[in-house]
């Protein structure tokens, strides 16, 4: 039996589930690893601050105290960049392994943080920065090394899963329903994070760097947040098949081939496997050479499910990491602009919107691939929109006398995909 | 680099596939795990029969010759137990370990191989004979290894749930569903594995094992396949906002605790994880202290998933397998006869039926607790009882006035669980 030292960096929800779940779970940890971990320092700001009692005397509010006190790993759960970063830097340097859920730091400051780790021969983990208890780092690192991940798409967000998710249900404005979250504490009194995509960005950023081994800085990600979504939006993608979701999606083009990286509200048909991921889990789509696809849905937060993930780190830090190379000035795509299918939705404000079936009508009637036309009571209109390209914008403003600041357009995921994929699974007998 | 020799057994869809895999990510598996594999032999039946040019020169009739031409691992991918299980167990004596997609043996020999495994001090990975491309067993090995599992619940075979899928949607009977898949190559000639539930039985065996630390005797598994569902009772499920998928069950009951393991249709709420499941996709539901609940979806069989988790294990043979502890002789909980929700189907046959809500009216007055009722157009009827006891179909006989054998019961899974689980994390604050 080995009794490995860890230092506790921050006792909030994620320092404390974590100090907890060693608590509760050392006898399976135990029988399974052969190891105990001992938390033997708890870094804190604030030391005056009521805690249970068996936290009390390892509580200090200096990091080089938490060194000293025979510390083989240390758990930084205090998040954001600085002294996050400063803090892991010197743990490394004094031989320590680090596991941590600071997306933000993994996101911007990885590659460097992964550099400094093989120079001191320690371990990095960070399991528990994307997908919260979902195992999806230690899946692609160890149970899918022979595949080549050529897409990865997902529900990283579950602030904005429930926001959205909430609106379509209630049909009521974001607004309401930022403020509903923010009072029962689902949602931060500043919710920029969350709901302008940044969250998602560094999850995006992350899984792509282990997906496709090339980092994309996380400036260069493309973003869209959900603040301009409306319940009358939402209400059209629903009776047109759809469900509107903050989807991730990463693509590479070839082995070390160029990369698209982008998060932002997208369209995906009820019937596709991410439609129904509601609430506050989250989702990841894996697609790879040899295994085709696989999902993960579960926990995207909590105290319990990311002390999971920061926990089951623990008790892999013997297991062997793959080498990965990392290509860090990787090809980077734009969005690409046209050719797929688009939702656009035509705003209320619009006047002089006829039934569904006129509208399609019109609208084939000047060359455009309409593939569904839905109107709402409210005078607004929702349209799918095939071979999307740029130009249809202008026609669109032209043909139907609108303002171009009524109408939007967000990009629709998955629908051919998923026939084709069905398609080929039947086609090869593979049942 | 190491050049580690591989014996096939068997040329197969999966023996096949596998020999492709490993041409077609060499470089993948060189870059990731420093090795290459190299198939040095290939056990068939017919050696006459033609096959693609780079595998004949590997070709032989003889296990014997198998062992003879340098190899470190045997992939066994011939199926049954025998003689597949003999050719492993020398291998294993011979120091070879063994990788195999072999669900029917790991299921009834699993315990006995493991221990002549650990016995020569090699590996013996079973990674594709559940869930074909899901990395489940991994997972539950590697990633989840602080978690004590307590269910895992599934859609493990793919042949069963596409036929209750095509039914379902084309409003047609087993029969002529079966000689469809069968004349498009998607079911088995004999289709008894497949839809009477083998395959699934085999699959949850070997999953419990892995999740509880205990091996319960295949036979002991409750059993009960698809024969007997018909499009009328499918339609009637699907007006009650229900979907019937041949579900596979497990649980614990407390650590070491007692055992329930169960394959049968059963009823899943449109709006659960596992009901949108489907075609020839397989579903795995785990259910942790600490992680709460991760779902895995992916490609339950077919070439290439097949042979992405042969490969992987191949990847994987340098890992440390955890400790479990394999309790041989737990405690094996008959199903749950009262207590739960039940759906009730009472044929067309049943003259008299009533509308949906005089015959809700009726069951409540004579005190059952009706959470849902709909009447077909043909006669039979649907209900939803909860609170469900076995005497409740004497009183429905009586009450209706019906003959016994035309009710058939099925569970209802998951509602309650559903909603419990998110009310729970809505109440935690955990977005």
């Amino acid at each position: 039996m080995k009794g490995i030292g860890v230092g506790l960096l921050g006792f909030g929800t994620v320092g404390a589930g974590v100090f907890h779940a060693l608590r509760n779970q050392e006898d399976v940890i135990l029988k399974r690893t052969e190891s105990t971990f001992e938390v033997r320092a708890v870094l804190v700001q604030n030391a005056d601050k009521k805690r249970v009692k068996e936290v009390e005397p390892l509580i200090t509010t200096r990091f080089d105290q938490v060194m000293d006190a025979d510390v083989q790993v240390v758990v930084e759960a205090i998040g954001g960049i600085e002294p996050a970063r400063t803090y892991i830097e010197q743990a490394m340097v004094a031989g320590c392994h680090i596991v941590t859920a600071n997306k933000e730091l993994v996101a911007k400051h990885g590659p460097e943080l992964e550099r400094l780790a093989r120079n001191n021969g320690v371990q990095f983990l960070y399991e528990a920065s994307v997908g919260g208890g979902i195992p999806v780092l230690g899946t692609l690192l160890h149970l899918l090394k022979s595949n080549r991940i050529y897409r990865v798409s997902g529900i990283l967000n579950g602030t904005t899963n429930y926001i959205l998710t909430r609106m379509a249900d209630a049909g009521v404005s974001f607004d309401q329903i930022l403020a509903e979250a923010q009072e029962k504490g689902y949602a931060e009194a500043d919710p920029a994070a969350d709901v302008d995509g940044f969250d998602a960005v560094y999850k995006l950023s992350i899984l792509g760097r282990l997906a496709f081994g090339a980092h994309i800085p996380v400036p260069e990600v493309r973003r869209k947040g959900i603040r301009d979504v409306t319940a009358a939006e939402l209400e059209l993608i629903a009776r047109l098949g759809y469900r509107l979701k903050l989807l991730a999606v990463g693509e590479q083009y070839g082995e070390m081939g160029p990369i698209s990286l982008g998060v932002e509200p997208t369209l995906l048909p009820s019937s596709h496997p991410l439609a129904s991921v509601n609430g506050v889990h989250n989702a990841i789509h894996l697609e790879g050479d040899l295994v085709q696809d696989v999902t993960l849905v579960g926990q995207g937060a909590g105290e319990k499910p990311t002390a999971s993930a920061v926990v089951e780190d623990l008790c892999n830090l013997s297991l062997p990491v793959p080498r990965r190379s990392l290509d860090e000035d990787p090809l980077l795509l734009p969005a690409a602009e046209s050719g797929g299918t688009r939702f656009v939705f035509l705003n209320p404000r619009n006047t002089g919107i006829l039934d569904a079936d006129t509208l399609r009508q019109r609208l084939e009637s000047i060359g455009l691939t309409v593939e569904g036309t839905a109107v709402s009571s409210q005078g607004g209109a929702g349209l799918i929109l095939r071979r999307w390209d740029p130009s249809f914008a202008s026609v669109l403003v032209a043909e139907l006398g609108l303002d171009l600041s009524n109408l939007t357009t967000r990009p629709v995921f998955g629908s051919q995909g998923v026939q084709a994929d069905q398609q080929q699974q039947v086609g090869s007998g593979a049942v």
